[in-house]
C-alpha cells in the first residue's frame, strides 16, 4: 500500500508520501514516491500510489523529457493544468500494454503541487486513465492511496487558511495514524513545504521513526489525545460513583 | 453502511451500534442494530453489520427460541462460546439460500458481548459462515464495517484497565470522525454500558447529533484538537520567520 497527501493553502503547498512499497506481506520494500523539480520559474512537486513500474516509469520520462529538450517537458507546460495532462499522458501510455485499452493493474495515481511564476499555486490529481481534477476551495486537501486512517484529522483541521506549519504537522499526525493502524504505509516519509511566490522548495525532509522532531511530535500528539480525554463531558453514572 | 464497536474492558464491556442502512446512496433509511437480553443470570448485547435481513431474522430468532423455550436458546446456552456457536449458525442457515453453501450476499457478521454469572465478562466476533473469535488480551475491541475511519483513536487509547467511562467516550469520538467522513454511517447511536458482574445493562442510550451529551463531546473534542495543534513541536523553518 501506500499513503499520500497533498495539501494547498492559502500560503502554499504541502505535499508528503511514504515509502513503502509490497507485493505481498511477504514481499516488503521501501521506494521514494515523490518527485520534485524546481528550476528556472516553477517549482512542481509530485507524489505517486499504484503500479510502481508505471509510477518510475512516469518520473523517469519527466526527467528524460527535459534532459532531451523534447517539444513536451515540464519546462514547457504553459500551466499545471498542461502539467497534469502531461503527466496523465504519459502513465496512461505506459499502462496500455497493448497499445489500446488500459491494463488496470498498471493504473497509477499521482497529485501534483506547486507553482509557475507569475500564477496561482495548484494542486491537482491525476487518474490512471489521464484526467484529472484541481482541488477544491472548501476541502483543499488530495490523499492517495490507504486514505481512511488519516481522513478525520485532516477533515477537522485542514482548511485554506490553515498555516503552512499547522498543514504539514496535520499531515505528520495522519501519516503516524495511518502507520499505527497499517503496516503496509511505512517510513521514511517524504516531506516538502513549497511557500507560495517563493518559487523553491522551503523545506525537504525524509524523517524516520527514530527522526527526533517526528518522534517528539508523535509522542506529544499521543500524550496530548490522553490528556485531552480526561477534559471531555462526564457520564452521569459516572459521576455518580 | 454500518459501524459498530465492542470492547472489553476489566472493569466490563461496552458495545455501540449505528442506525444507518443503505441500499445506494439513493436509498438510505434507519435501523436499529444492536439486540439486548438481559434476563436472570445473564446479560448478552449483540451488534451487527452485512445483510439487514440476515441481522433481523437471527434477532427474531433468538427472541422466538426463547419464547417457544426451544432446546438451543439464549438462556440455556451454558457460556458465550455456546452463544457465538447458535449466532452463527442461525446466521449461516439464514444466508443458505440453496441449504447448501452460503450466498455471500446474505453474510451478516455479530459482535457478542457480555456476562453470564459466575462466568468472566466475553467479547466475541461471528463472522458469516457461523466461526467466531475471542477479543484479544492484548487488543480487546472489535469493530464491523466501516472500521478504518475510527480505528486510529481506539488504537492509540484502548487498553484493558481503560475506564468504562473513557473507553464509551473513546468509542463515541470514533463514531464521530467516522460519521463526519462517512454519510452511509449515521445516527442514532446505541450505545450499551455492561459494568462487571452487575449482571444488567448499566447505561443504554441512543445518541443523535442534537443529543445534548453527545454534541458537547463532538465540539469539545474539536476544539480540544485544535488547542493540541497549537502545542506540538515547532518546524526550525517557522522559528525563523
Amino acid at each position: 500500500m501506500t499513503y499520500c497527501v497533498g495539501m494547498k493553502m492559502n500560503d502554499g503547498i504541502v505535499m508528503v508520501s511514504d515509502s513503502r512499497t509490497n507485493a505481498g506481506l511477504d514481499n516488503v520494500s521501501t521506494y521514494k514516491k515523490m518527485f520534485t523539480y524546481s528550476v528556472g520559474d516553477r517549482s512542481i512537486i509530485i507524489v505517486t500510489s499504484g503500479n510502481l513500474s508505471t509510477s518510475q516509469h512516469v518520473f523517469k520520462t519527466l526527467e528524460n523529457d527535459i534532459d532531451s529538450s523534447k517539444s513536451t517537458n515540464l519546462n514547457l507546460c504553459k500551466n499545471f493544468d498542461e502539467i497534469a495532462e502531461y503527466v496523465g499522458q504519459v502513465s496512461l501510455n505506459h499502462s496500455k500494454t497493448d497499445g489500446i485499452s488500459i491494463n488496470t493493474h498498471l493504473g497509477s495515481n499521482f497529485l501534483i503541487g506547486g507553482q509557475i511564476s507569475g500564477q496561482e499555486p495548484a494542486l491537482l490529481m491525476v487518474y490512471p486513465v489521464g484526467n484529472y481534477i484541481n482541488a477544491s476551495e472548501i476541502k483543499p486537501f488530495f490523499q492517495l492511496g490507504e486514505t481512511k486512517y488519516g481522513k478525520p484529522i485532516l477533515d477537522r483541521l485542514i482548511r485554506n487558511e490553515t498555516s503552512l506549519g499547522d498543514a504539514a504537522r496535520c499531515a505528520l499526525v495522519s501519516f503516524d495514524s495511518t502507520m499505527k493502524s497499517d503496516l503496509t504505509v511505512g517510513p521514511p516519509i517524504d516531506l516538502v513545504v513549497y511557500k507560495k511566490d517563493s518559487i523553491q522548495i522551503s523545506l525537504e525532509e525524509h524523517l524516520q521513526f527514530k527522526t527526533p522532531f517526528f518522534s517528539d511530535l508523535s509522542s506529544k500528539w499521543s500524550e496530548g489525545l490522553r490528556n485531552l480525554f480526561k477534559e471531555l463531558p462526564k457520564f452521569d453514572w459516572e459521576k455518580e460513583q
